[in-house]
């Protein structure tokens, strides 16, 4: 497919095709030009015009546009979305953008919507519907659909009986082939729309195995599914969604059957919602590290400032605990202002090597590739490279503060601080990570602050300290 | 399936199951206890030990047992490893621990296991062999299996050519499904291992559809695939595997058709190939992030610590330079030492800040939620948050440095300093990611460096400079 970035000729353009085309970018990104025909259109009251623009776009894609859009061009364009395509558009919204459009949207519109969706999906956007509409919602669901998103919402946040359908196929382990594939074709619209297994379950419906789709249509009729089966990897319903999305990518697993407590099949994950957990996750570890949340892109500027607020006073407060580290030495610097210049040097460096230690074991406990098995080695492996660096920089440290300051016992001063800071942020940025995880704690949420006070501090004290002692008290 | 985690009673296990049983913790990562017991055996010299360890491990469980040991164990370990089970632990490795593996193994196993592969694992594994050992691999191949294999490495690194396999079901648009699945029947051996669709082309061999295999089941024998077949997102060849990734994850694909770039059919990529590159590419970003590449767990200590160093390097630089804004004021701070105490602050809460801006900049545009569409409100955004955090900063460190050293105008210099750094901080945060974006380069690598830069030099010189203004020239 190839897709006209550029050819945004004129407001000539007619057919569905040709708008389908400028949708998209060729990266299947929405072109910004498209964007801002959907905002003139907006501009000018064109309501036909806006619904061609939609009907131009996948679900997905009139999400990801709601996204470009500020408020108002998000509530006018909502009641122009196709039925059909409202369900999809949901479900791929999130947040506060999805809190804010089902807002917009009439109980019972959304409630024939919400009905469409398959039970995972459901129970997400239940999930977000404020209260008092959730019930009206609901009210106005068939009965089986209500219960069905009831019960997926009584699993906890962010577990796989949260992020799995119940819709499911299973046949017993004395079928044959053919029985199973008269099964499906007899479920007609009761039956996932899509799916890659067939979950084999015993007498009490435990899954024994799993015969993928692609293997029933090689195999004959005759052939007994408890012959033709292969392995399954069960995931208890209650595991986090980290841990599925872990066994699915170790196992490059394409569904997979939840069980209950008991063991028995109570529905099935699916890849294409894990590839989903996956960016999230990661996404997650990657923000914590830098202490902020995605406010994702509802968000208003208060919000976001207050969000960001807490991370900074934490981060003020050990800010002000290092600089009263310098305080201490006010004296020194009296005496010798160059100090001051050089201080912060070997406490970045700490900072800078402590992150990157840290970063690498915050990924590698993600992962699951550092654990009990190996946790000595890469702790005296990081202390290793922490030295190596340490001696390194002191070398060119010294070098370049003789060349700057013409004083070799300064220069001696700044070498010896330089090793002892980044011995201080290998020990920090390894420790830290390994500590708070022993202690059930998020090594990626709070691991960089507690790092930052240990290079700072660190860093200023053996400076000025080590200054002191050898420069002033000789 | 519930695991033993603790039930390492005694070295008396016998059956197969209970070291399956042993081998994995609950949340199906591998046991240390496991590890020790591998270890154990391989100290004792007891192969016939080791061999029934291994064969109670999935071959992705002893890949990353290979990680979890040093070079000596894995050495010890390579040859036992069951010749069917080869294969596929070569793929699931990577970096430096498949290079060491790859040399351990002879050519002629290696063009066995090989062969085993998929077109896309198999190539993967042979671009890691060393030159002469690759010859000698290929050499040893079937013509059919090397052709393959050439192919997919003439295709660039991380594209959609190297992330997909040449094995696909394609059928004309005028078969109907009881043809389709007869093909597929007589497709034997050469069929992919696992599919999920088959792609409709038209007499010039491009995609005009796909028929889900769930669908095909679903179907009536006599059914048209014109009729019943799905659109398709066709992947071009040369497309960078972060795009096929967003491609994914967008539209929830499970499999897709790569095309050439006359738009004819030469492959599919499946899901759990991606799974793998998202897991990849958001960990490149972090890792980018704090300047760290991943040197996997087969790195040694010197190449750990030699990768690290260019980044600290360009962070002394950096350093430095900020160090010399510091130079500048010496006479300040000789005139009044309190300013050699509070001068790091206003630059640490802009690097903090900076950070935040830029992680959420850098996640978006890895995302495309941020793109020329929505570029300028974006800007406004982080720069009305800075500035609201840099008042709010203000009143704290006002209050903070009237309470520590009982001068106002003291305390004004500092309030003053941390408006002017959470501002420029956000403009740093905001512009450097996509100033760096839209120049073609990766926005997660070199953003942190200039952003520090800039916070350092911005908060040492806002405050020192308004305190030489303000409290020394009055």
């Amino acid at each position: 497919m190839t897709r006209d970035t550029d050819g945004l000729a004129a407001a000539s353009l007619d057919s569905a095709e040709d708008l389908e085309d400028l949708a998209l970018r060729d990266d299947y990104a929405l072109n910004p030009a498209f964007v801002e025909m959907v905002v003139d259109a907006a501009d000018q009251g064109n309501a036909a015009r806006l619904r061609e623009l939609i009907a131009a776009l996948h679900p997905a894609d009139i999400a990801d546009l709601m996204g470009f859009l500020s408020s108002d061009y998000r509530e006018a364009l909502i009641p122009l979305i196709a039925p059909e395509d409202l369900a999809d558009v949901l479900a791929e919204l999130d947040g506060a953008l999805r809190e804010e459009v089902l807002e917009l949207v009439a109980p019972a519109v959304l409630a024939l919507a919400i009905g469409e969706l398959e039970s995972d999906d459901a129970a997400d956007v239940v999930d977000d519907l404020g209260a008092g509409k959730r019930g009206q919602v609901l009210a106005a669901m068939s009965d089986a659909d209500r219960a069905g998103i009831e019960s997926s919402l009584s699993y906890g946040d962010e577990t796989a009986g949260r992020l799995m359908q119940r819709e499911v196929f299973a046949a017993p382990q004395f079928w044959t082939v053919g029985q199973a594939i008269d099964h499906i074709r007899a479920a007609g619209d009761e039956a996932p729309e899509l799916f890659f297994d067939i979950y084999v379950v015993d007498p009490s419906n435990k899954p024994v195995g799993a015969a993928p789709v692609s293997l029933l249509l090689r195999s004959g009729r005759e052939a007994l599914l408890s012959r033709i089966m292969e392995p399954v990897t069960e995931i208890p319903v209650d595991l986090d969604q980290e841990e599925v999305a872990y066994i699915f990518d170790k196992y490059h697993l394409i569904s997979a059957p939840v069980v209950d407590l008991g063991g028995r099949l109570v529905g099935q994950i699916t890849v294409d919602d894990i590839v989903h957990v996956i960016q999230e996750e990661s996404a997650e570890d990657m923000l914590a590290l830098a202490g902020v949340s995605d406010a994702g892109r509802g968000a208003t500027v208060f919000g976001i400032a207050r969000s960001r607020f807490w991370w900074l006073l934490i981060n003020l407060a050990t800010a002000i605990l290092a600089s009263s580290v310098i305080a201490i030495f006010q004296g020194s610097i009296g005496k010798l202002v160059a100090l001051a210049v050089l201080n912060p040097i070997a406490a970045s460096m700490g900072g800078n090597a402590g992150t990157q230690t840290l970063t690498v074991a915050v990924r590698a406990l993600a992962t699951k590739e550092l654990n009990a098995a190996n946790v000595w080695p890469t702790i005296w492996r990081e202390i290793a490279v922490g030295v190596l660096n340490g001696l390194a920089f002191a070398l060119v440290m010294f070098v370049v503060t003789l060349l700057w300051f013409h004083q070799p016992m300064m220069a001696m001063v700044t070498a010896m601080a330089m090793i002892v800071s980044l011995l201080a942020a290998a020990i920090a940025g390894i420790l830290l990570p390994l500590g708070l995880d022993a202690l059930g704690f998020d090594p990626a949420a709070s691991s960089v602050v507690f790092l930052t006070t240990v290079t700072d501090c660190v860093g200023f004290f053996s400076f000025l300290g080590l200054a002191t002692l050898i420069l002033l008290h000789k």
